[in-house]
């Protein structure tokens, strides 16, 4: 056994909870505490001996903590929270704003090689492992086309738009790949597909009282930019089961290559998730990343990193020489 | 563009062939020649202004090939010839014989680091792409299990053990997943499963004149080893049929991990790969290897290496900055 890896939390929602989960599943992981900037006292742990303390007393633990892994927003935390603990510490995040990422990683890079820390940015299943299978299958066949399928998995933007619908007491969305466009994908047909195209989108909608059914479904189905352009369906169910059957946060998707290695010769390359939970899951990759973080950072490696310069034997509890028997 | 990588193939087989293709995919790849045991006369190489070279000559481009690819046989070539190789090239090979990987490993970083040169060795698909998926899935999800099917694909062991068999005049053997085993896979439950229960064996054989088809069934089913335990099934085919619709060689199969992130919630990882042509998608995943070898020889790393300790930022063509827009 290696010296255990000292981890702080920062941010305690789903993501948080999640990661203090996912520690207790490695052995060579050790949780120092979660840092909040609410009221330590108010914080329910899921572990009861975990220790919560406030933010502001973060940078005492500055000797104490390899790795922090945070958790909070990436609108409203990480743009300004991850170079400001690049500062002190090595960091892994899951900074998932696509569009947002290289100014991201430049802001972030600038503050931990200044300080000699490495911080990972991006890290989880998209951005992550599905960006890992986009260049891997793209490096291997540079002739053909990548599609990135997401779901069957619940989205918090599309339900809260369906809860705003008049009528409407309380509604899940799930978005789920179109079978029709996977099954072309997989064949090699190589269609042309829009993300439109490529999903389509179930509610279940609990009506208030008095609520008129056939106006609720209406006004979903039609509404501009969430729904009117796919293939939705509606249905409508008690208060009791969707808190019986909908209450969790599944997700995941397919991120599938489909190429030729000579000319008529076919080769399709894909990769699926299936998350009961998409923050618990999203956390252990937090997790394994943050071993890679710690390991590299004793190599001397400094500054941003994503999950595209980490070689993958980094991730692994293993020695180089036990993971010959993986090869 | 930066300065096209300079390549040499060694072994020209199926797979030197899918090289020799697969280079013409990159655009920052050059084909410097094949070497050959053969007489180089007698090669056809699938480009006609391909050069050959007899295997005697190879010193001479030692300053003018930056990797060499061994398209050897990892039983009768690769455990001698890498390690020579590897005192004059950095190298890239498919060596597949997984238990004497640690071995060859050994053997290779010996000469490699003495000669100040890098080898990446085992690259392919199993072991490489299927090694990486355990690796990647396992540190993320410690609490699992992985499964590994593999087809629907040619089997050259088993084509050759039916072709064996009395009154067989030719035959194709292929190995295809349970299917009723990959769903309870699929399905999170965790199963007990044997390779023998993961696959079943389906043969197209043609009938020698005169020969008794039910008795060559039974020889076939019956084999130990190869069939006996196996859900195995025989069809008849004329000669014809069998030339027209089984002379390609098909592969892949999948990687699946299945576990839980806490107690009940579930989180399945699938990797998968549909090959029309084994040799060249190997072929495909070595060329790109061959790009990170002659990266990661320019940062100053020598000795062997296997995928899992490439970054996959390393085989894409794009630079670190391009690829930010991938994460």
């Amino acid at each position: 056994m290696r010296k255990a890896i000292k981890i702080g939390i920062v941010g305690y929602g789903n993501l948080g909870r999640g990661v203090e989960r996912a520690l207790r599943l490695h052995e060579d992981m050790e949780l120092i505490g979660i840092f909040t900037r609410r009221d330590p006292a108010e914080i329910e742990p899921v572990f009861p001996e975990t220790s919560v303390y406030h933010m502001d007393e973060i940078v005492q633990f500055r000797a104490r903590i390899d790795v922090l892994i945070l958790c909070g927003s990436s609108r409203d935390d990480l743009p300004t929270q991850t170079p400001q603990m690049a500062a002190w510490f090595n960091t892994v995040d899951s900074f998932d704003t696509h569009a947002k990422i290289p100014e991201y990683f430049e802001a972030v890079d600038r503050a931990a090689k200044a300080a000699g820390k490495i911080s990972m940015v991006s890290v989880g299943w998209d951005p992550g492992l599905f960006s890992l299978e986009r260049v891997y299958s793209e490096s291997i066949l540079p002739n053909g086309s990548t599609y990135t399928f997401w779901g069957r998995g619940l989205s918090q933007g599309h339900s809260a738009a369906v809860r705003r619908v008049e009528g409407v007491q309380d509604a899940v969305q799930y978005t789920v790949p179109n079978e029709a466009a996977m099954a072309s994908v997989r064949a090699g047909e190589n269609p042309e597909l829009t993300t439109r195209m490529m999903h389509r989108r179930e509610c279940f909608v609990v009506l208030k009282e008095g609520a008129d059914a056939k106006s609720v479904e209406q006004a979903i189905v039609t509404m501009p930019d969430y729904f009117a352009d796919y293939d939705t369906t509606v249905e409508f169910v008690s208060q009791e089961v969707l808190d019986r059957d909908h209450a969790g946060m599944p997700h995941g998707g397919f991120v599938i290559r489909s190429g030729t290695t000579s000319t008529g010769t076919r080769a399709t390359v894909e990769f699926g998730l299936k998350l009961g939970s998409n923050a618990e899951f999203t956390a252990a990759v937090l997790v394994a990343y943050a071993r890679a973080a710690n390991r590299m950072h004793a190599q001397g490696v400094v500054g941003a990193q994503t999950v595209l310069d980490v070689a993958p034997g980094l991730l692994s509890p293993h020695s180089a020489a036990e993971l010959l028997r993986w090869v």
